[in-house]
């Protein structure tokens, strides 16, 4: 498990995901305005990972405010406005502070009582950690079944515990066979433009003691045709009723190229990521970044500076050419109502 | 076409790809051992270049010793030995070397007459420069044929003039198309490790203002799957008796995401890279390059130090999963024999 968040004490510590891969660094946050600091700079990103840091916001909030009930109320909400604000297009931030907030108020209630109120905040805190690690042993134990012994698989982008409350979505049925005393070998895609999979998913790997390599996106085809490879894993950023998944661009390609060599491909979510409301993968907006993140890396300049450059952020995988749906409920199957 | 190498006068003025794509620098050579240094350092670099380069190198050589007509032989042989010994795998450049010291040799001859020998030697590395340029023109119009008005074409790693004496193979198709007064749009794989596609071959298109566009290479099946991509075009490292084609790593992969999306991928390459020895693509040897390609880019690290990496130089594109191949012979199929 990746030490992504925890609760320790009167603060919470956090992976700097920052000084990643070149140095494990931790940060002792004890203050909201330090904590709201780490979350815009990227020290933790990843929607589940910031519903919890979200979460674990308002439980500091509520402890350093528990000696003076009378203005705690107004102090409170103050910091769970100003943490939900700092990424405000991250629902599952706001989701994390809404939901502990709302666990502060009623222990608060109307005794005033900011020792109970802190006391219930952190407990809901820990609840929302808790139940996201539970998604994902449920989605590891799942998508381990899946996996022969020993088992070659490839992964893109991260899908780990960095993104999560610890042991993620995809790579969590990596964790999970490793657990289980499974002999797995992971091909990680380094996932250009941004590099998660280099970066992150080796580190991950790597921390955990399970064999990991590196391979440039383009080599993962001619990984398949040149050696056995039992299961691609990939994650889901968004999954339409009928099983289309749009996922970091490069998915679909790693589908295609699997299909044409019989890998089995399963894609691992939880259940929050499946959208009944989008018929298929035509209904999803595929965001467009900024043509730099192709067109340099780490600052090094890669192509002519007046080079026009397409930088989606997904693509849509068609559900034709998945073999599996795993979720915390295990194998599902499509139509997803 | 572009300025890959050109003879000037009285020097060999090369186009300085190590700026690129920077910085358009030229250099003028004089001397032997500023040669030997611009192909030591991958200033000019490419088989068909370092033919050329070679070739040029030893009428340089010829030229500065015209005057010394008693030591000429010694003088060039020995220059002739120096610059082919500079990149002692690159077969081209040996044999760029080796045709003009005949050509040298011949009109040297008896009567030891150097100034004569020199322009010999001169004459040959321009038959030389030209007899490439007549392939890459030979392909352009082959290619060109295939091509509908306006064409869309995805391209992976260079295959443009900068490795050959100013056309190219597969971007020679491009070049010719564009002359034709077709509406030509170029998707470039960006081409990890090495980066080739945005570095070189964006430079070359904006260079001869045709429409380009860089994308990483797991975005290449994601624009099949969006928009009509008219043609994949790519090189060839080698091609076996029975069409197998070994290439840049991506190529095999782009080759499964073009069939399966139906469109039509050609392999652009001189007969020289046709290799009727070899009966199929599993003859073919693929060199392993080291794992800091994949680790690194530009200086920057991009995963972890003691992360293991897989770097595959070239795959093996299966000969049913390509629609045609074009030689300075025009479209021709296998068996090569």
């Amino acid at each position: 498990m990746i030490p992504t968040i925890e609760w320790r004490g009167d603060s919470i510590v956090i992976l700097d995901q920052r000084a990643l891969p070149e140095r494990e660094e931790y940060l002792h946050i004890r203050s909201v305005d330090v904590l709201c600091d780490a979350i815009a700079t990227l020290a933790i990103r990843g929607a589940p990972a910031l519903g919890i840091a979200g979460a674990y916001g308002v439980a500091l909030a509520a402890r350093v405010e528990s000696g003076r009930a009378a203005e705690a109320e107004r102090v409170v909400r103050e910091a769970a406005s100003r943490i939900a604000g700092v990424r405000p297009t991250a629902v599952n931030l706001a989701w994390g502070v809404e939901r502990t907030l709302e666990a502060w108020k009623n222990a608060f209630g109307s005794r005033s009582d900011a020792r109970a109120a802190a006391a219930a905040a952190l407990e809901e805190a820990r609840r929302i950690h808790e139940e996201d690690l539970e998604l994902s042993r449920r989605m590891g134990r799942a998508g381990a079944a899946l996996l022969p012994d020993p088992a070659t698989v490839i992964t893109h982008c991260n899908t780990g515990g960095l993104a999560t409350g610890g042991l993620g979505t995809a790579l969590a049925v990596v964790f999970e066979a490793h657990r289980q005393g499974k002999q797995i070998h992971v091909y990680a895609d380094e996932t250009r433009p941004l590099l998660q999979g280099a970066r992150l998913t080796a580190w991950e790997l790597l921390r955990e003691g399970i064999g990991c390599t590196v391979m440039v996106d383009g080599a993962a085809a001619a990984l398949m045709s040149r050696r056995k490879v039992d299961a691609v894993l990939v994650g889901a950023d968004r999954i339409a009723r009928n099983g289309d998944v749009a996922n970091k661009v490069g998915t679909y390609g790693l589908a295609v190229a699997a299909a044409h060599h019989g890998v089995p491909f399963y894609v691992v979510a939880p259940s929050t990521s499946f959208d009944p409301s989008v018929p298929d993968g035509s209904g999803i907006c595929i965001e467009e970044r900024p043509a730099d993140e192709v067109r340099t890396l780490g600052g090094v300049r890669v192509a002519p500076e007046n080079a026009a450059a397409w930088n989606p952020a997904f693509d849509v995988t068609p559900s034709s050419l998945v073999s599996g749906w795993i979720s915390e409920q295990g194998l599902v199957s499509p139509p997803f109502d």
